[in-house]
C-alpha cells in the first residue's frame, strides 16, 4: 500500500559532476516503479522562482550581490517553490525529485560564501517549518574532475558562465566540503553517490541507492 | 560641531499620503542646511534592489507571490541596500533619507498581509543587526482621502495599478493601523504627521519635527 504523502528525493552537487543528466535518471526510475513523480529545480521551479533565479545567476550587473542579499533571494524563491509546487505535490501523494535544495545553501552560501550555518538555519527554520527530504542523493567527485566536465560542458553548448560557475578553485573546494560534512551529520537521509565513474557505474549507485529506499517506503 | 556618524531618516505611510512629494522636501530641507544628503527608496536602492523591486510591484504574473516569498525579497532587497548605499553613507558622516524601509514591512507584510511581527522581526534581526532609522516621520490620514489621492494620481498619470495599490479597502485600513501601532510602540523615534491637510500645512509640521532634531544631533 503506497503512502498517503509523497516522498522528497533532492540531489546535490558541486558544478560539473552531472546532476542535470542523473536527476532525469531518477525521475525516469521512479517513473518506471509506476509513481507520480514532479520533477523540479533550485533555484527556480515556479514562474517567480525562475525570475529570481535569473537575478542569482546574471553575471551581467556592475553591481555585486551581498552575500545576505544572494541568501535570502535563494529562500524567497525556496518559499515560493514549497507554496506553490512542493507542498501542494506531497500532500496529493506525489514524488518530488528537485535539482538543489537546502543543503547546496549550506555548501554554496555557507561553504563557498562563508555565511555562518547558524545564520542559514534561521532561515531555513523560518520556510520549511521542519521540511526536509527524505532522500538526498549527493554526486561527489574530485574537484579537478568536475572542473574539467564542467569546462567540457560550457565549451561543447557555447554556454557563458553563470554568476556561481565563475568561481576559482577554492570556492569549490569550500562547496564540495561542506556538502560532504553535510552527508555525515544525517548519514541516514544522504546517499553519497561516487560521481567520478562513467555514466552507467554511476545510475547503478543511485538505483541502488532507490531501491533500499523505495522498498521501505512503498 | 557634526556628528562622525550620520543620521539616518525613514518616511513611512500608505498609498497615496503624499510620500514621494514630501521626501525630496525633507532631503531639500536637510541640504538647506549644509548637511551631505543621500536621498533613495524601498523596495530598491541599488541596481540589484531596483530588479527585486519589479518582481515584487509587477502586477502581471499569474501566479501569485507567496506571503513569505515576498516578504524574503523585501529583506534582500534591504540587505543589499545596507550593505550598498545606506550604511557606507552613513558611515562617511552623509544623513540618508529613505523613502519606506523596515516599518512599511511590519505594516504591508505585518498588517496587510497579516506575517506575525515576530516572523518579521526575525528577518529584520537577520538583516539589519540593531541598525533602526534615528526618526521616522509618517504621514498618516484617514482611508477614504487616501484612497481619493491615489485615484487622482493613477488617472492623471496614467498608471497602472502595481500589486499593492491593486488590494482592496480593508488591506489598506490594516496597513494603516500598523503603522500607527508602530508608532505608539516608538514614540521617541516616529513623528507622525497629519497629512490630510494641504501641503504647506504638512510640511510646516515636516520642518518642524525635522528642526527639533536636527538641533539636538548637530
Amino acid at each position: 500500500m503506497m503512502n498517503q504523502r509523497g516522498r522528497f528525493i533532492t540531489l546535490e552537487g558541486g558544478e560539473g559532476v552531472g546532476k542535470s543528466t542523473n536527476v532525469s535518471f531518477v525521475a525516469e526510475w521512479l517513473e518506471a516503479q509506476g509513481l507520480d513523480v514532479v520533477l523540479t529545480r533550485e533555484p527556480g521551479g515556479t514562474e517567480r522562482g525562475e525570475a529570481i533565479r535569473a537575478l542569482l545567476l546574471d553575471p551581467a550587473p556592475q553591481e555585486p550581490l551581498h552575500v545576505d542579499a544572494e541568501l535570502l533571494l535563494m529562500f524567497a524563491a525556496r518559499a515560493q517553490h514549497l507554496a506553490e509546487k512542493i507542498l501542494p505535490a506531497l500532500a496529493r501523494g506525489a514524488w518530488v525529485v528537485c535539482d538543489r535544495f537546502t543543503d547546496a545553501t549550506f555548501a554554496y552560501q555557507g561553504g563557498g560564501r562563508g555565511i555562518a550555518s547558524e545564520r542559514i538555519a534561521v532561515l531555513e527554520k523560518f520556510v520549511q517549518q521542519g521540511l526536509s527530504p527524505d532522500l538526498t542523493l549527493l554526486l561527489d567527485m574530485p574537484q579537478e574532475a568536475a572542473k574539467q566536465r564542467l569546462e567540457s560542458r560550457l565549451r561543447d553548448r557555447h554556454e557563458q558562465r553563470d554568476r556561481f560557475e565563475q568561481e576559482q578553485a577554492d570556492f569549490f573546494q569550500a562547496v564540495r566540503e561542506a556538502y560532504l560534512a553535510r552527508a555525515t551529520e544525517a548519514p541516514e537521509r544522504f546517499a553519497v553517490i561516487d560521481a567520478q565513474y562513467a555514466l552507467e557505474e554511476v545510475q547503478t549507485q543511485i538505483s541502488q541507492a532507490l531501491t533500499a529506499r523505495v522498498a521501505a517506503w512503498r
